[in-house]
């Protein structure tokens, strides 16, 4: 068997558990640590293909709940999966579906083979498996696809999180034997455990005797204040193989861009640049803006006078905000189209710091420039 | 003074008033007859300047009722005016706002010295007289700017109209008095008249005698049945000279173009191919389809398999389905860039068509393709 997903680890970092690599996927080699904007239903929000090439994406992620849903798999699959479908050369990861039905609350039901759910668009009852998940991820022909498991809430007993981790181990053996497209797909398995950092080792240990080609840290981001995130994330890479990739589910401000990388993972994916743009909120090298705000009306620079996308080389603050206050679609593309193209770029300057050997410098440098501190979170400038 | 809108008359055809031409602006050379797409507030809506670029648009229209209240045209002027705000170095066309505050219907009162109206944004009073009109284009710097006309609603009694008439010609010597920048915009004076021939030809007259460097013919399309349109355009143009061009405002469905320029239209403007595309409904050689419909789910061609443009290049009806029904912004980006591409390509077909002396053959051809007939005027497909 060919594995379709290699992962080349290219240097470590000297002061922290950072990691330079490079992945190679069936549709293209990705240098590591990146982050992979999403693409819930087979399109980043209001963003083409092609310009998601322009900004630097290499991979991006979608959603197998949504998907499955609409417009279903099997759509999907005639297309030519989804780069087929969606015309996208570049890679591609599925999720599994497991986070988005464990948020459905009320609408599901778990037992030890599956949850049975009901759709949130027409209250319709489907059920998904580990089976019926692989089935659904063959179908739509990502890269990488994720094993399916659960995803405990946030807080939650250590008796509840025990069971749920019996469980999405037993799932990721499923999973793994329910794979049809080994050779095509790489599948990756996910350490649960919670904030339980034992949960999380033997999670670790029983998912690397399973052999996958890469393992995702999942249950994070979920509530649990950011120390305690950071916190259980160092004590659970060390726990994976140094010569496949880790993947830090749905995770990705700029913050835990840093953090995260200093603690060893190679992949981040999150809604937040996209999800903000479309509030008319921006990221800059100077921290948030909210572009909405009266401050702009007559203000003529670009969102980010260090920014070299080219919605900062080409219209001002005050056009974008007029977009925006006027509900015109155009002002949303431009700031998604910019915050995608600097959470890439962004990452581009952690891997070249990590090249030169001056991360942890760099991460300070860029703290101090957005305007990081203990009172300040990236809070807008 | 150097005139800043020149036309030239390149040939007239054999079998009709069609007319062949090119139209010299501060921003470009335009051949005519052209479409111009509708960009309201500053932007033709969902797409990128650089995407009018590539569509082929050469002049589009903005609104100087919709500019003035939102965002300002002091904001417009500080930033270079329109192509400096927007970011578009082709030529631009605004309207005088009289169309938008005489729809205004219970939220305005006209006197013989302007109008007061309230915003529909927020009830504030403004007040448009033609010299506070001449201010308002000035600053927002349009290639091609349009005198502050009243549009009478159909149907109206002739008094109304006749009254409306003298005033509009009126405003129409006050706009010319008032116009600060002639040297570097065109005024365009507008025929209005109703639907009574001999007012149109008067009132064509009396512009002539104002000497304007175009006119438009204004209050169609509001209404009339389109035989009594083609009617009244078809008196009307012969009272305008041949050495200047002929706007029909706010007119152009596919058919439309065609009987107009059959009439001696140069130049068009029509919210239609945007408006329909953000329902869904895309223009093809074929008539239209209504993209939401059922049996595109598992269509896997282009929206128009004869179309060049970058959209049917790439994606298919059923992906453009998908979006469409997911609410996806990427699917109202698709369907109005190649709605927009669709009316720009129709009228290079139709300017090829008269160049080589085959306009009403074209005519014909395009009628029969799309469906056009005594019982389906292009309806869907």
């Amino acid at each position: 068997m060919t594995q379709p997903i290699r992962y080349e680890l290219l240097r470590r970092d000297e002061h922290s558990l950072a990691r330079r690599g490079r992945l190679t996927t069936p549709h293209g080699v990705i240098e590591t640590p990146v982050f992979m904007p999403v693409g819930t239903q087979a399109t980043v929000k209001t963003m083409a293909p092609w310009e998601l090439a322009e900004v630097g994406a290499g991979i991006i992620l979608s959603n197998t709940y949504h998907l499955h849903l609409r417009p279903g798999e099997e759509l999907v699959r005639k297309a030519g999966g989804l780069h087929g479908f969606m015309h996208w050369d570049g890679a591609v990861l599925t999720d599994s579906g497991g986070f988005q039905v464990f948020s459905l609350a009320d609408l599901r039901k778990i037992t030890d083979d599956g949850v049975t759910f009901r759709s949130h668009l027409d209250g319709s009852l489907h059920s998904f498996t580990p089976e019926s998940v692989m089935e659904i991820e063959n179908a739509l022909g990502a890269d990488i696809i994720m094993a399916f498991d659960e995803c405990p809430p946030y807080p939650a007993t250590r008796e509840y999180v025990e069971t749920s981790l019996r469980r999405t181990l037993d799932w990721a053996a499923r999973c793994k034997a329910a794979h049809r497209r080994p050779d095509e797909q790489g599948l990756f398995g996910i350490v649960q455990g919670g904030e339980h950092i034992d949960l999380r080792k033997e999670s670790a240990q029983r998912l690397v005797e399973l052999d996958f080609p890469g393992y995702a840290i999942g249950g994070l981001s979920v509530g649990e204040p950011k120390p305690l995130m950071y916190e259980i994330l160092s004590a659970t890479t060390p726990w994976l193989p140094a010569d496949k990739p880790r993947y830090l589910m749905g995770v990705g401000s700029p913050d835990d861009l840093f953090e995260g990388v200093e603690r060893g993972v190679d992949m981040f994916d999150c809604v937040l640049p996209t999800r903000i743009a479309r509030n008319g909120t921006v990221l800059t090298s100077e921290g948030k803006r909210v572009m909405k705000n009266a401050r702009y009306g007559d203000d003529f620079l670009p969102l980010d006078p260090n920014c070299q996308c080219k919605v900062c080389q080409t219209f001002s603050r005050a056009y974008i905000r007029h977009l925006l206050k006027a509900d015109e679609v155009l002002g949303i593309r431009l700031t998604t189209y910019h915050n995608v193209y600097f959470m890439l770029d962004l990452m581009k300057q952690i891997r070249q710091s990590l090249d030169e050997g001056r991360f942890l410098l760099y991460k300070q440098e860029f703290y101090a420039r957005y305007g990081y501190n203990e009172t300040n979170a990236g809070e807008e400038v």
